[in-house]
């Protein structure tokens, strides 16, 4: 396949026509794959099944201190799902309070409470006119839509390869005292997968806010999630924030959905100092404690940092194969045809892609049409709008490799159609 | 033992003395009771622990429609579990919502909705002005809380034998504005123990609030939660709802978490028309779905209505000699001497007593001294201000019959001292 950049409007036409055929062909198979969502395969999940063995009617149900997990009570969490998850998220287990099955519930929960609340001397968010967040994007629909819902106006911060654009952030933040926060998923980003850099995080922690109750909202969702031998490494943004003194800025999430069980897993937020005490309070009026024999369960089978990493090893040797067939597509169909670009993670459960410009709304309704569900362009985007129209988040993680391979076939023949159009119509 | 009522300060003084001996003597035991909260007992826990084995390692994780539980989806919860709770809830299951574990979380989400959010199409409650709750009382503290934890001014509601005074919630609710729901637990109230009547729930559905934002918070916590062979009926309020063109008032709350595990069980919301609409949209935004795994477990232990109020009986077997002990304490102790009254539930987990006026906190006090820890006196009213101060809530369901009659020796006795003691202060 020649480089469609370098061909002039005739020979698109009938690369084009070639393309078009190749695609009215496939439609016809009848395809119906779902690439929407992170999902884990079945296969993944299989591996944490003899978890739900863990509490059963001839077991105990006895956490540390004599704790009758199927009781009410313990509104922070069990002391070894906290110890757990303070080694996931290498927070001091005191500033941890765990969650139920969603982390993304913990996060629209603090969101509610800043609104309603305040985070602590100044007024309630939605008592302050036209607040603002910050979104480095591409970045996460579901964070966006979380504030899009809460009506806190959105602003886009560009992605770089090693985390967002720290100038950008930097000169907003401690000038405006309208923006009150910002989005990250700081490793193995969504859909990036990226982790940022050392000087990223480190200029986040030394961030001098204009406004007292800006957040750094810090999804650590990707924690322990690598997907090779090599670990990337994320710098520990409390311990930073501890030197530069500015221990209220981040509020990090964390869940074992992708760890465990997607849709049964435990979650965990932490922070410090008045970020902790009000969301204890807040928390003690809202609930007398999460499911405690979950956190049981998932304390037993998984006891501890190491056996907790063999246990993502064995997710990387599911995952690490289709990762790598979706770039080999990429390489063989574009490599020297840069209609298309990719990123090429190390971890996490997302490939972001670029096609050229005004051609990412194209290539998923022709996905659609040949029955590929990928996830929608520009929601990867505040607002669902996409300036460029260009990004599009691949999500390897759900089809088995053979219907994995069909769907790439799918999408990089949809990348090409939708690409031969566009460059047709350029030249029009 | 005397009626105290009729006795001069010498004789007053006299038993106040021997009493104060008695006290004393009970102290030197140091008792360690907590009758604190409503919780199950280890025994009636240990009627659903072979529920832990419905979803194992060896078990299908499929839900109607093969749904895998273990992954993510299902925003209103697995098709069971909504068929299950709404025989429970006497509600059609496409008005349902199934939660996490905890009904109070979405209590506690549902006020913080109307709050940002508003109901429709008035504003925010946040963004109004003094808004107000009413709530009937003696009433359920953890209820009182949310709303004091959100600025909602309370109003107290007498409670009568039948329910709450509705000549006083028509005249407030038809006539101010600015009150915007009302707090019921309709069936075996909590601390009363006592079933709405007919007649109240049909005044309710007869309501014509003044406020278009206006809502019944109606917590059917015990619906299924008789303590004898006789249950008692709540009139169906969305029926009679639907009758008088009033579907928006009533928002049902209701969990599994005193029939099966009171930290791991299975919470619902239902509700009609704009606020079903409402509030599932806010759940799309806030939560990918609940623990399908633990509605899968309930299913497949409850199966149905019939199986499950069988399963009840069992809980009412343990239940029942608890409630029993304790009414017999006060017709032994009381019933020539009227310093204390109590309400005789049929269901639910609480007994209300009334002291004398002024001896509610004093009594407490007391017997917390002697090592009995009991709800705060007070904790029954808005704020935690009971006027009289006379209300103390009575949990029988977690000691064991042999603590509880130590208990309840203790706590009989601390009634007199403290009533002999208000007694002999008065006629000072």
């Amino acid at each position: 396949m020649p480089n469609f950049l370098k061909l002039n409007k005739d020979e698109l036409l009938k690369i084009k026509s070639d393309l078009k055929q190749q695609y009215e062909n496939i439609k016809k198979l009848g395809l119906n794959l779902d690439m929407s969502r992170g999902k884990p395969s079945p296969e993944q999940l299989d591996l944490s099944t003899s978890m739900l063995d863990a509490v059963n009617s001839s077991s105990n149900y006895f956490s540390k201190g004599n704790i009758d997990c199927r009781n009410y009570g313990v509104l922070d969490g069990i002391d070894e799902m906290k110890e757990l998850m303070s080694q996931i998220m290498e927070v001091d287990k005191n500033n941890i309070i765990i969650g139920g099955n969603s982390s993304l519930s913990l996060m629209f929960d603090t969101i509610s409470h800043f609104m309603t609340h305040g985070t602590s001397k100044d007024p309630a968010w939605i008592k302050q006119k036209d607040i603002k967040f910050l979104c480095p994007c591409p970045g996460y629909d579901r964070h966006f839509s979380i504030t899009e819902y809460f009506g806190i106006k959105m602003i886009p911060i560009k992605m770089n390869s090693d985390g967002p654009d720290m100038d950008e952030i930097q000169k907003l933040v401690e000038n405006d005292s309208t923006i009150k926060g910002i989005w990250c998923v700081p490793k193995y980003s969504n859909p990036q997968g990226i982790t940022y850099s050392d000087e990223v995080v480190t200029r986040f922690a030394k961030l001098k806010p204009a406004a007292n109750d800006f957040r750094i909202f810090w999804d650590n969702a990707y924690a322990v999630h690598g997907l090779t031998n090599h670990e990337e490494k994320l710098l520990n943004i409390f311990e930073k924030c501890e030197k530069y003194n500015s221990c209220n800025l981040p509020i990090m999430f964390c869940s074992t959905s992708k760890i465990t069980f997607a849709g049964a897993g435990i979650s965990a937020i932490a922070c410090q100092g008045e970020n902790l005490e009000n969301l204890k309070k807040r928390f003690s009026f809202k609930i007398i404690g999460y499911d405690k024999l979950n956190q049981l369960r998932h304390y037993r089978f998984l006891k501890n940092i190491n056996i907790l990493k063999y246990h993502m090893k064995k997710h990387a040797q599911i995952l690490n194969p289709k990762f790598s067939l979706v770039i080999n597509k990429f390489n063989d169909n574009f490599s020297n045809n840069p209609i298309l670009s990719w990123t090429n993670p190390k971890g996490g459960y997302f490939i972001s892609v670029e096609t050229i410009n005004g051609c990412a709304k194209e290539t998923v309704r022709y996905c659609k049409e040949a029955g590929l569900k990928l996830t929608s362009a520009g929601s990867t985007y505040p607002y669902g709008i996409d300036p460029n129209d260009s990004n599009i988040r691949i999500a390897p993680s759900y089809p088995d490799i053979k219907e994995l391979g069909m769907a790439m076939d799918v999408f990089c023949l949809c990348v090409k159609l939708a690409a031969a159009e566009k460059l047709i119509k350029d030249k029009t």
